[in-house]
């Protein structure tokens, strides 16, 4: 495929699981599967997370940006 | 809502206006609400403007990413 | 037009080219205007690029920044 | 006072109104000023904001480092 | 909650742990919490580690921001 | 005017305005006119402030980079 | 050893693994070991991952800084 | 002259062409030659373009630091 | 030490001395030490000084993070 | 070769042509491969260059990271 | 002299000595004063150096941006 | 030696010194000097250091790039 003339797309989402940092990167490219073409890599911008009334982890929040190839 | 799984998208726009900083946050986000789903939360990332020819501030530009839930 | 409320948005596309960097920057820009409204400037936010096997530069891959006008 | 030992402090904080940015910062500085000695100067660092349900924006959210000077 | 004046701090501590880096942000989370007001979020800065003699991970060290609102 | 070779140099000014964020812009370029050719636009890189003894913000400083054509 | 002279090399190197973001660290740890001297601490500068075509995550790649003492 | 004491000056500068990357930045560095004194090296900090209604790159504008000796 | 879960603290603080960089650094460690638990390391993020009337250098001001262990 | 375990390895360059900035990133990648194992790949950090007497640019000198598989 | 409409204007210098960082500065600071208008406060940058061909330092180079108020 | 092609190399070590920011840069050029070829400049990135038991500074850590020219 290298050498051939092509453009790709980047956009940015956010991920939110409860269960962690790679759960959370999972959610968003399963999900964002369903609204974008098929996707070709992933790149993490940002982690964060909320805590809980009970001073827990109540989820984690990984925001990404995900690539894809525009087609022509 | 915290801890169940789900994505954002975040979106980058330019909001406009002549009457200052504010007021193109407003407009931006005014006018974006019209072809992007409900909008969550916004972060400004740069704050331009056009001096016009009599050497006064014709207009503010302010650059947004805008942030709203995707639907499954 | 400066001093009328309006709003632009901005979107990342990597073009890419074996022909050099602004081949590249070109290809972007022809490509995304399929897909997108009429664009108004782009931005070069990172320049890479693939090396073959023969250790030779295969292609250049130029990210870029986007803008256009949105309609109201 | 120029020439003298001396430490500062700086902590960030995040003022938050519906007013507007310089609402926002203000909040920040009258009410630091309770829990903190009396404070030098600020730095903006980040201006956020929630949209609500209505599509407007509901608060302004901006992030400052207030900084003290600390006594011996 | 949103619309009404108030100030949140965010604090920068650094939590520890031969686990992983989901277990560092918990040390960090939970053991600041016996110091700091109830904690609302964090965001992820830094991720490093120390290498033992034998060449393997003896600890993640993750670098936090902590936010908790103050009370007036 | 695009697509004709020429120049633009940049400067960095910083205006101070006991009024407010835009009224410390407007000083800025105001008073930035009667030394500098005519402005063309302007980028805001720093919001700061000073805060007085009575613990109310004195003034906000806004650091600009202001840019202009340069003549043949 | 503190305040004895001495001097540390870092180098960039990138682990690749299908497990997870601590796999991936300790497969770039690991190996590095074979032909750098004994490792004293990592730093994570990117996290990033390739996306198969059946949508999942095909591996994460992380880009650490390594750092070793050199020898006199 | 290495060792020699002395000061340099660095000013920022946009050079605009219609040809490409480097046609703009001879641009600068050509046309600034006329104002500024004998010029030393250029520092490439960003690089952008306009795009014309016909959806083509209408001109290259790129931002350089020029630097120069200052006479005693 | 390391292996062991605990957690550090970053504070950050200006250390201002007229004799130089160095010595700022240590009227701020110094003076940090009366009401900051025990420091572990600092890290210098920004060196600045004042010009004084006869245009010499009056003092340096650097901004250094110290790292304290929180006790549990 | 996706979701293998495997490292890579990045250095620094600077390339230096008197032709243009594909050219300094082609003399880069030709004469690393001398020292260094098979490239895969190429990314732009810097792009500068010097300015000769007569004032037109002598050379392009652009800052490269280069990166390589390792073996085991 | 704080809440006074006023402006600065900030420039970049490098002040190059062989003596060690400081006297770098207060070269730049020393020869900038008969060029500009009185100087209120520097920034440090960047901090880089020359190394000759005994493998000595031969001389510190300190990027500096200097600060000085505007007359009406 | 401008306008030649050539390729430079440049690495990231750390110096340590007991004495100050100079002493651990020369440390780092003196020490590197002899597993390095000859170094041609260097750049400071980071200064931190550590705090000993007694509350004083116990050493200064100096990360630096180097820079050398590469043999064909």
């Amino acid at each position: 495929m290298y050498g051939k003339d092509r453009i790709y797309k980047k956009v940015e989402i956010i991920g939110v699981s409860s269960k962690g940092i790679e759960a959370a990167i999972e959610t968003a490219v399963t999900k964002a599967r369903t609204s974008l073409d098929k996707l070709s890599w992933f790149e993490v911008k940002d982690i964060r997370g909320h805590i809980g009334d009970d001073g827990k982890i109540a989820e984690y929040q990984v925001l990404l940006k995900v690539a894809f190839q525009l087609k022509e």
